[in-house]
């Protein structure tokens, strides 16, 4: 009845995780919740799967690239390609449950039938924070800081949150290449989208072919994509806006915001504040606020945190406006970064107790400590393989446990045990008693 | 362009969770990888969708249960419906890059197309936990050990783990059926696996009808299920397996076993330890020792927790023999009875800080609280509606806030604040200075 083996394939796209990278992120997922739960969020989740007609038509990329079938009872399904679009169903159904605002976090994962690539996946946890309600500069305020903490406290190195205007974005536009942009606006996005991978020369070129002349174009650009650390000349966008009474204030919003936000980062923070107002982030559902982050060790791994503020996230539900605030964070892309970062220095979580067993006897006296070590939260393991001390202690070695407690019949009798500290190469032999005493000091 | 409303439609069997369900979700898991942790399981994950024919053809009802489909490139593909058959191919494809024994834990979601019914989803958490070598008495010993120490965490009051053993209720049948038992031994264990379900006397009366009569079957099922707490009577299984050497020794092994695991639950241990030879664990790949779980308050939920020894793993991927340990606990079926125990009980993980604003220019201040006191570990809100002080105490009673800082022209230039104790009810104006150094003493 033996059949010819499998290969055991896996998926192209699809990651498989070690311990070694597991560790490291559920290590990271639960900083994401603890510094997100002391800001207030509360953590919701959803299921992976969706009517497909629930999650498509939001437009973009997306719709081409989900994993989309009918299930057994002939329903048409898809796997979530994000958190916000299962989302907006989510406070559509359970709106009278909730208090608003809404602060939710979800941490999960999604699926994208992408061409696969360095860092990219079909597969990838993203972190979502949102805020429906409370006042626009408020609930920005509160949103970006919560990401600057979590970010920080992920220990990255330094990174640049850059933050824009949807609104000022248009009205910019339009003072500068005229009112007839009006009808191009989606395409002249997408190619402002592209500005940081395909840089100036290349967004003047195309808008040339549009039509603009690069005495309109290059104080465009100027204006929308200062050179590195300098700031955005702000009074001269002011100056352009005049007259465009909506355009001035969100531009006063969005200094406000970043005057509220730099004193509240400190200055061990890692995590800087710019104005870019070209920052696009796709032809979604934004309206206000737009940012995305990069770190300064990883520019390769493009925006790691982006969002922006909506005027209704749920308009296909519901006809209740629901404006929010709300981003992500690509969990697996950050913790490949933190993979990069991290390859020596890490404290094993196992660096624990390892009972070697000297007599088969002595297992149950062996299994005893094991327990009572664990209840006093300390990870403690013996050999499963009963064998040789000397390969015991080879494996504790091998698995760098720091201590090593040596059990056999004569421990058993006269209830003592070997104590080795591995760093210290030291051994003494003590009481149970004795041992309990001083486990306190060991850790 | 406005489009007709959609309803909010969720996928039948599939839950949304809300934030007080997701909190002790979130709990729940990791208090299961922190008792895991201590006692060397490492963590892993493995994709939610795999090649079709790396899932299927291990028997049973899970082939039909499975959302099976096409992807985008033409691939047969499935989402996973367990965590132990994607660890087969896991551990085939890692081999060379693990360390054996290897003990591995593993939680997430699963998902299969079967009827929902109470209790019961088509996408649910489970968590498993297994150990691939070692001897067979010790690593069995140490996965049931875990799982104890897991479900005692948990707090879901006193359980009963029942342990047989898959060899010796072959040989049982045998010795007590007559050796034509062996071509209908499917049937009976099928039969048998529906005791707790169907009552002996319905057993009985099935197996009376494939021959076996009552003369036979009765001492049978005396022996499989004794009544309540009775300890199952093993002198007379030894008798009754005289000269089948094999099976003796498994008896004795399973005997050994609950010598050993009995004394390290200690007094005040929730979890209790039987001997139950009838246990089946269906028709797949448990070779040895088989074990289910249930609550005493909620016998209605079946097993919770169950699993059992196997061979080989991965047979049909490698001719290298994996025999392991290993078993589910199904988290979302926990996560129901956690539910009904802490209807109230339960201390809201945002107890903190509400910093109330009275004029608007203070919110710089603020923010600066709220930054401060998360970095210092506390949950720190405030309003993001700006409005009367009135309504802001409201929000924060109705959020169960333990203290309300409250904040207004006043304090930001004298750099003061009040403090409100929302429990006791008094309130005290604070230089900031002092409301720091009063910080450990509030929580």
């Amino acid at each position: 009845m033996s059949q010819p083996l499998q290969k055991p394939a896996r998926l192209k796209g699809f990651q498989d995780f070690l311990p070694d990278k597991m560790q490291v992120k559920q290590h990271m997922i639960a900083t994401i919740l603890d510094e997100s739960r002391k800001a207030g969020f509360r953590p919701i989740d959803t299921p992976a799967l969706e009517y497909t007609e629930s999650l498509l038509g939001v437009g973009g990329e997306t719709d081409k690239q989900v994993f989309r079938f009918l299930d057994n009872g002939g329903r048409d399904v898809a796997l979530r390609f994000d958190l916000t679009v299962p989302f907006a169903r989510f406070v559509t159904e359970h709106f009278g449950e909730l208090t608003f605002p809404f602060k939710r976090v979800q941490v999960g994962p999604v699926w994208r039938a992408e061409k696969p690539q360095k860092g990219r996946y079909r597969e990838f946890y993203q972190c979502d924070l949102d805020i429906i309600g409370g006042d626009p500069l408020l609930a920005d305020l509160e949103i970006l800081l919560c990401f600057q903490n979590i970010l920080h406290r992920l220990n990255l190195g330094s990174f640049t949150m850059d933050v824009g205007h949807r609104g000022v974005l248009s009205a910019l536009l339009q003072a500068l290449l005229g009112p007839e942009v009006k009808r191009q606006e989606p395409q002249i996005l997408i190619l402002l989208d592209k500005l940081d991978k395909i840089g100036k020369a290349a967004v003047q070129e195309s808008l040339a072919a549009l039509g603009y002349d690069s005495t309109r174009t290059h104080p465009l650009l100027a204006l929308l994509a200062p050179e590195d650390q300098e700031e955005t000349d702000l009074d001269a966008v002011a100056e352009l806006l005049q007259g465009n009474e909506v355009a001035l204030a969100q531009l006063t919003q969005l200094q406000t915001l970043g005057r509220m936000i730099r004193p509240l980062l400190g200055a061990e923070h890692t995590g800087l504040f710019r104005i870019r107002l070209g920052i696009v982030r796709g032809l979604g559902y934004y309206t206000g606020v737009v940012f995305e982050t990069t770190l300064a060790a990883h520019p390769e791994y493009g925006s790691i945190c982006s969002g922006g503020r909506y005027d209704h996230l749920a308009e296909r539900f519901s006809k209740q406006p629901l404006p929010g605030v709300g981003a992500s964070i690509g969990v697996d892309r950050l913790l490949a970064a933190l993979m990069e970062e991290t390859s020596t220095e890490t404290e094993s979580p196992y660096a624990g107790f390892f009972v070697a067993v000297a007599t088969e006897d002595a297992y149950p006296y062996g299994f005893q400590l094991l327990q009572t070590l664990r209840q006093k939260g300390a990870v403690a393991e013996c050999s499963l393989k009963a064998g040789k001390i000397g390969a015991q202690f080879k494996w504790a070695h091998r698995m760098h446990f720091r201590y090593v407690l040596t059990v056999g019949t004569e421990e058993v009798t006269s209830k003592t045990l070997r104590l080795r500290d591995m760093q210290a190469g030291t051994e003494v032999e003590l009481s149970l008693t004795h041992f309990w005493e001083t486990l306190p000091t060991l850790e």
